[in-house]
């Protein structure tokens, strides 16, 4: 039995400080308890109260007969500790806590917090909240919150990190009859998470998708692997608050300042298959298509609609998220020209003008579902004087029973298609107010399809690598805050990542000798721990090709160094080969607090700092991954041969960013890095690193 | 008195071929004319009725008494000519027909249509329609549409392109609250256009905006110059249907191929002020907030809540949008905390939680209202069990009372929110189900302000240039498809535009002769009519720096042109100066063909190709138009000494883009002008037209 069973389907629930004021939330409790049809045991408990609601109520929770294995505490916060302790010794594995007063009032409260956790540790319990509105099961009538109302009985399982918003929600979708499965408020989170919940309606068999409102995740790697798993069988549909406030931190390289907070979260849910939406319509649009619909196998759609206004609406809907018009097989028209009003359109968009009766649309529609070239059906109806939307709403439903295509609708208006609703809904064809929402519905179907089909292929590959020579330096650099280029190359070079042949010379002298293994063009740059950047101040020279420039380069380098950064300390310079011709690119790595190694790809100069031209993904992740981010960029393009330029050594890149990627996963020491440029020569001929750095944690 | 005043607030209306039958849609109209307040006199006219609903029917409308100024025609297509006929006859100076059969159907209906087009004409009659749903005007009561029910009286003046669209939008409109002056089905526009509309409206006092639903749009350059002024005291807000079916067309610049159809329209609205919305729901969003609440004087909004959930939304579509949260006073935060509840959150957010009761909405909105930092307030509730929502609107309502800033509500849900809905709409504040809502129509808000701002300061300047040269050389083309290179430099040069100094060659002889005054370093470019892309088949090189180079360049090209184009026609070289260093930009112009000279500028290869950073004007356009223009690509910003690039010369840029759009506007027969590329160089240096062609338009 999964432990989180008995918060939706226990045998019976003991309410803990059960009230039987009616101004009280705790009575709004006891009373949803009583009206939604839940058959399991129902216990009040309170020591000042001989019986509510006509139930017999109880001093304690020892004094509970069984079966009991749901408690439901709404004492306030200073006495939930001991409330726990007693439900763990009455041998009770799952206790909501309703109350607020904990971690979201302050320290005296987080410390309340922690106190339960331990306590429900000790015993092996589970908790939910504190600080929620508890949970409901539409299919056992079990509801523990005290909203007013519940949705219908339907298919998607819900989790909402606010508890506030969940009344609006119930009163919405209960008004555009969308069905669930489940409805779980989590509140604070103090020990069941969303990712336990999303585990928990992974295996009832009532939830076919899983919706979330999220404000933050704990534990984004787990986060991340859970939705890779139900992902392959259920959708997750996704809508996180809180996007924009995330502030620019103080950051280091290019990959830190350019990558976001919300660009790991966005990531995350993207490359584990978890579809994201950006509006609470869409995400109950999107989860209750998905429930009723199946994914379309193509990207033809065919409108039937009785006015050509939706319909121009819905194609642009459709043209923006990459749907196309199918083109109806010769046969479907000269059918659907048969018996449709002279003047209709049956060419795509079927136009059957204002005066469609319900049966143009039954026979239009069976036509068009049999019709090869159509993978989408939508029926947009504008209601009319004469006709009524709910008997076009069953004579959609008549038509497409067997038809095995997706079916959207939209019917435009309100109090004229309230009826026609209830009759879509109710038969499990999603009906929209207007066509904007298809193409954004479809484009989610067909990113979850995509995933899924991805996520069958995954190809990993192991990186052979020297971890000790990585321990040795990042030991030696423990205490500082960054690792230059110097000791970054070894780093690279111990996890296969070319680096351009170079080395460090203390002086002149060195250098000279160094030019002579390494010349006879190259490359100098100054070394010293205070510059990061050290172009800005003078610090590079190239196209030295002879004894005599080098010399003059050096001493002209160190006296404009010495100008810019008077107190910086020099070590002496690096000295490298002149580069080969190639593009130069960026591939970097951020971790993020919650998703951990955060993969950045990018063309480097204005590319990244103008144009914003990159891509990211979390590590691990799979060749097509990696690949797929290198051409998620406009850039990527100039890759593949573009006019004059030669094809480049893509693979090289993949392969590179594989390496840097599982780098940051055996290193968690290692906040950022960055091979910045980073040479990709033409195809066969590999990636070169020029320069690199190493950002550290700090503890 | 406005022409189009008769179909709005007519003295006496003739219903021709009304029916008793109540299966008819001519039987609609009669009814609705008779039940929403209608106090002019109402006429049927019908030969086989002697009366309908109780009103004396006239066998035809000579014998319809006066006063009758406006005729609603029902009758059959075939049969309206006649009907107009009779009507100009009496003396009707307005006739809505409702009728369809007319273009819409082909080439007999279109007959049709002109035939009553023309009879108007003889007359000086205005027609509305034909195949429209009539009009409606909630002031005068009178409604000569067939749909079923009226929205609320209100300040949107609403114009349709599509007939059958309208029964949904009134349905919608009703359940929302949203109040309406005028409500105009357009059908064919046969005469009476969108424009013409938008004058009317824009002297209709009860309305104080202008929504449209848009597919096409046919004087696009009339329709810029009328929103441009009504614009300035009544906003007009558009939803344009049809944006991604415009296909590419055959074109030969790179102008012509980035331009499609729909970036006109969408550069047209941006620019002569028109709101441009994407959906149904933020047509009327938006238009409502305009009617009933004042323009944002800052970007600084508060959230009221008693939600995080929400709030949190609702700040991520205010990030979103540009707008910022206001931080609060000490002094609002003190007097607030002296009565919200102490878990409160006083900074902005300020969410009072879950319990927060009407009084604390109406105090807290006051304290906040009154701080000098804020601009915006935006009160956010969720239906909590206890707490009535029409109560929170009043409370909402009773605050806002005098207080000069705007004001946006977002109550969540759908049932409990209804009533509060009917509170805050009849009261002037607008309210969204969701928060995502808020910074759309706050941006929409913004743009409007902005862009009246701008219209104030329009600079336009005098191009001098000497049309009768470019006359001459459009003549001698008269009969042909394009102007190369050699005859587009005069061209150019006669209206200013400065362009890289060089010569045309025939031979190599007379090539080493130009070399003499043009070098010491040049480049040669072939010439031939069959090659409109020199350099994809070898016809261009580069720094010649003698002559001797210049004669194996010349024997090299010449070679190389044969190989690559055999058919080739070579009528000599182009000999040009080598350009100074500079950036190549493109500056273009695709006469569009509803809204004229469309014109482009960007940065010329990877940055059009693969980035597609162009910006588009309708010219003429004033100098902080052009100048925007610039701005608003990516690649502007490396104009302005960024890194280690110069500071380039962007009045240069903006004085040639002004040029060509003078010159697009002087002579109709160009149908594409493109400078490419274009080289800009540092400040105070000009630009230098390397390349151009024009393309004329074909009759």
């Amino acid at each position: 039995m999964h432990p989180l069973l008995p918060f939706f389907k226990p045998q019976g629930v003991a309410i803990i400080g059960a009230s039987s004021n009616p101004t009280k939330l705790s009575f709004g409790i006891f009373r949803n308890l009583l009206q939604y049809g839940y058959q399991g045991k129902i216990y009040p408990v309170n020591p000042n109260a001989s019986e509510i609601l006509g139930l017999t109520c109880y001093p304690d929770i020892h004094s509970v007969p069984d079966p009991v294995d749901l408690a439901v505490s709404v004492v306030a916060s200073h006495l939930t500790p001991s409330v726990v302790e007693a439900c763990g010794q009455r041998g009770i594995k799952a206790v909501t806590i309703i109350s607020g007063g904990f971690r979201e009032i302050g320290p005296e409260g987080e410390k309340l917090e922690r106190q339960c956790l331990e306590i429900a540790g000790k015993y092996g319990m589970r908790l939910v909240g504190p600080n929620c509105v508890g949970t409901m099961d539409l299919y056992s009538g079990l509801n523990t919150t005290f909203i007013h109302g519940v949705p219908e009985k339907g298919h998607i399982g819900f989790l909402s990190q606010s508890g506030a918003i969940c009344g609006g929600i119930v009163d919405y979708v209960r008004g555009k009859h969308i069905g669930f499965s489940n409805f779980v408020s989590l509140g604070n989170e103090a020990d069941v998470t969303e990712t336990d919940m999303i585990e928990y309606l992974a295996e009832d068999p009532d939830t076919r998708v899983i919706a979330l409102y999220v404000e933050a995740i704990k534990d984004g790697a787990r986060f991340m692997r859970v939705c890779e798993e139900v992902g392959k069988t259920k959708p997750v549909v996704l809508l996180k608050a809180g996007k924009t406030q995330a502030g620019a931190k103080a950051v280091s390289s290019h990959t830190g300042s350019i990558a976001g907070a919300i660009t790991a979260y966005k990531t995350a849910f993207k490359q584990s298959g978890v579809i994201e939406v950006d509006t609470v319509i869409d995400l109950f649009d999107i989860a209750h298509a998905l429930t009723c619909q199946m994914l379309p196998r193509g990207n033809r759609a065919v409108i039937l609609t009785n006015s050509g206004g939706p319909a121009a609406l819905a194609s642009d809907s459709l043209g923006l998220h990459g749907f196309a018009l199918a083109t109806l097989a010769q046969e479907t028209q000269n059918n659907l020209r048969k018996f449709l009003n002279p003047s209709a359109q049956v060419a795509n968009p079927v136009d059957m003008l204002g005066g469609a009766e319900p049966e143009d649309y039954e026979r239009s529609f069976r036509e068009i579902a049999g019709d090869p070239n159509v993978d989408i059906l939508i029926p947009i109806l504008v209601p009319q004087a004469l006709i009524k939307a709910e008997k076009v709403a069953e004579a959609i439903v008549n038509a497409s029973r067997g038809v095995n295509k997706p079916v959207l609708c939209c019917f435009m208006g309100d109090e004229a298609v309230q009826e026609a609703r209830r009759v879509l809904h109710g038969n499990g064809i999603p009906m929209f107010t207007f066509p904007d929402s298809i193409g954004r519905v479809l484009a989610s179907m067909r990113f979850y399809s995509q995933w899924i089909e991805k996520s069958g292929k995954k190809v990993n590959i192991e990186i052979s690598r020297d971890q000790k020579v990585v321990e040795k330096i990042l030991e030696s650099y423990r205490d500082l805050l960054s690792i230059g280029e110097i000791d970054t190359r070894p780093v690279l070079e111990a996890y296969g990542i070319p680096v351009v042949e170079g080395g460090f010379a203390a002086s002149l002298e060195e250098a000279k000798l160094l030019y002579r293994q390494i010349g006879p063009s190259v490359v100098i740059k100054v070394v010293s721990p205070q510059i990061l950047h050290k172009s800005d101040v003078g610090g590079i020279r190239v196209g030295i090709n002879s004894v005599a420039e080098l010399e003059s380069a050096f001493s002209s380098m160190m006296e404009d160094v010495r100008k810019k950064c008077p107190e910086a300390q020099i070590m002496g310079v690096l000295i490298e080969k002149m580069a080969p011709k190639g593009q130069e690119i960026i591939i970097g790595m951020k971790r993020d607090p919650v998703f951990g190694p955060l993969m950045m790809f990018g063309f480097g100069g204005i590319f990244v700092e103008v144009f914003q031209d990159v891509a990211f993904r979390v590590a691990p992740m799979d060749l097509q991954d990696a690949k797929d981010m290198i051409f998620e960029t406009k850039s990527g393009k100039l890759l593949q041969g573009y006019r004059n330029l030669p094809e480049f050594d893509v693979d090289s890149i993949v392969s590179c960013i594989q390496k840097l990627g599982q780098l940051a996963l055996d290193f968690p020491q290692i906040a950022e890095v960055e091979i910045n440029p980073c040479l990709v020569l033409p195809k066969g001929h590999g990636v070169l690193a020029l320069d690199g750095r190493i950002v550290l944690a700090k503890e």
